[in-house]
């Protein structure tokens, strides 16, 4: 697959070329070992070059308008002088390569502009590995120069918290549905959400979007900020009118430089750093256990003890990880 | 310092002998190994005989009245014919053993009745420990025929997320102050509570408790419900004055009527089960990979260049990783 060299793909990279940019995704994204090796050498070679650009995430369920929301919230940013790149998740589409055409045709004003970069990422079936290619994607868009990288997502499992785990500011974007009907938000998402966006504030739903502002703006209150420097934000917004727009663009500035002020982002990336080396540690050490022939081979018929209470989950643990040779020489604690 | 057989043991805690109880318990949260083997088999003679509690998890910050409401509660449970064990864990609590008399004073009426046990859990540092001993207490406690197990925590770290995954109904208790002093709510307890009790609706505090209580109903109607056949209740009440303790056991006897009616309970618990027998698992494969010499001497050096980004995290882990002699063996994806 790969007929270009490390140093081409990162000189092209570095120059900004789109096409070579989407060969090295292509590269990062690949299931193949070799690809994979070669992959892990370009990304060191361009990890000095990352990190300079404001991290957004947004999520919201299907039908909210997320694609006109970014199309327009995209467009704003690169008319204050920006250079936006959009990665979409979405957990849902299968291993077919993601829905290039789709999110070109869903952002199309935003796909034409030069300032703009657009990739879906593909799911990898696994959310894991989502998050693994997108993080690491982030990175090559950096290099590659753009200033703001905005991480899509529909939200599906765990794809909210592996996206607010590698981004700087998470926006959550919300119908405007007041009262019952608000349900709809994932109570998570309360807890994730540096800025609320309501969308579709426009026409007939104008008064609903203004109930459901103060609704939120209601119950953000109520609940303990997540950072002593910055409590959540709402906004009700149209895309379609291009109402609000700016001010959610002039909150997440706002944010940028309350969060460099306090020293927060850098504190924040250190830690999200680390906790990406755990969580592939933990996750590769989970899955190379269970996949140990012995272990893999007994699993099922343990589990099912274990749901039936025939055995305590303590015993049950303990026969499994007896199993494994390196594990129980050491340490009987 | 165990001088009872098993079969001693066992015998006194069906028979529902305290002092036997207490010995059983002790043995349970100790850290010694030759404990630990007997505990594991004590666990598994009295595993067929637990299961047939009512598990009910209370939460609630420091001051907001805990003590006061359990020990109406639990009397008022007790007066409807149940028998009660109550667990409580503060993690921030040290190694002293637990805070017996602390507890017992500060449920002093509940404590003396016959049918009521009170005991605290040492935290053993760790949340993990934690939660492993908790859950053994409370087979043990339904073993000598407690029929309404209480598992009490102050909700520090991730304690009551512990909680909650052991328990059948988890219950929140929170100060009546309205509007924005409600910050005291973590967030993710919004998500865990089948039911809020606001405490302290008395004297000059009716009017906030009840602003309170409506406050909390406008939230909770905001928010997806975390299953299809409950939505979580609000109640204000006053232990002092015994005003709404007898709804709040009212609406989880209708709680455990509907779960049972659906199927929940078992399913929740076997999937509680699946989920400990998990939990177990990577937190002593991850333990003692952390532990394995060879891991521990580079782990820091490792650490400090992710967190500086001197190293990509991905790379990180497969250094790590390889360090272990049966996992390099066998799959490289």
């Amino acid at each position: 697959m790969i007929t270009y060299s490390i140093d081409e793909l990162f000189d092209g990279i570095r120059a900004g070329n789109r096409r070579l940019l989407a060969k090295a995704i292509s590269l990062i994204e690949s299931e193949r070992e070799a690809d994979r090796v070669i992959a892990q050498d370009l990304l060191t070679k361009v990890l000095p070059f990352t990190g300079k650009s404001q991290r957004i995430g947004i999520t919201g369920a299907p039908g909210v308008g997320k694609s006109t929301f970014i199309e327009s919230f995209g467009l704003h940013v690169i008319s204050k002088g920006h250079t936006v790149a959009v990665l979409t998740i979405d957990p849902s589409s299968a291993r077919s390569g993601g829905s290039i055409l789709g999110d070109k045709t869903r952002m199309h004003e935003l796909s034409q502009n030069s300032k703009a970069y657009i990739r879906p990422s593909p799911s990898h079936g696994t959310l894991g590995g989502v998050a693994h290619a997108t993080r690491e994607v982030m990175l090559l868009c950096e290099a590659a120069g753009f200033d703001v990288v905005i991480i899509e997502t529909v939200g599906v499992g765990q794809s909210e918290t592996e996206v607010a785990s590698m981004v700087d500011l998470f926006m959550a974007l919300m119908l405007p549905n007041a009262g019952d009907e608000l349900q709809g938000i994932k109570r998570g998402i309360m807890e994730m959400g540096d800025i609320f966006v309501i969308t579709k504030a426009d026409g007939e739903q104008v008064n609903q979007a203004q109930l459901a502002f103060q609704q939120m703006r209601a119950v953000l209150r109520l609940l303990r900020p997540k950072s002593s420097h910055w409590s959540p934000k709402v906004f009700a917004v149209s895309a379609l009118e291009s109402k609000g727009i700016s001010d959610v663009w002039e909150c997440c500035d706002t944010f940028f430089t309350e969060s460099e002020k306090h020293g927060v982002l850098a504190t924040q990336r250190a830690a999200q750093n680390k906790h990406w080396l755990h969580s592939l540690l933990e996750n590769r050490l989970r899955q190379r256990f269970f996949e140990f022939p012995p272990v893999a081979d007994q699993l099922s018929t343990v589990e099912q003890a274990v749901i039936k209470g025939e055995i305590l989950p303590t015993l049950a643990a303990e026969k499994l990880l007896e199993l494994l040779p390196f594990i129980s020489i050491n340490t009987t604690r």
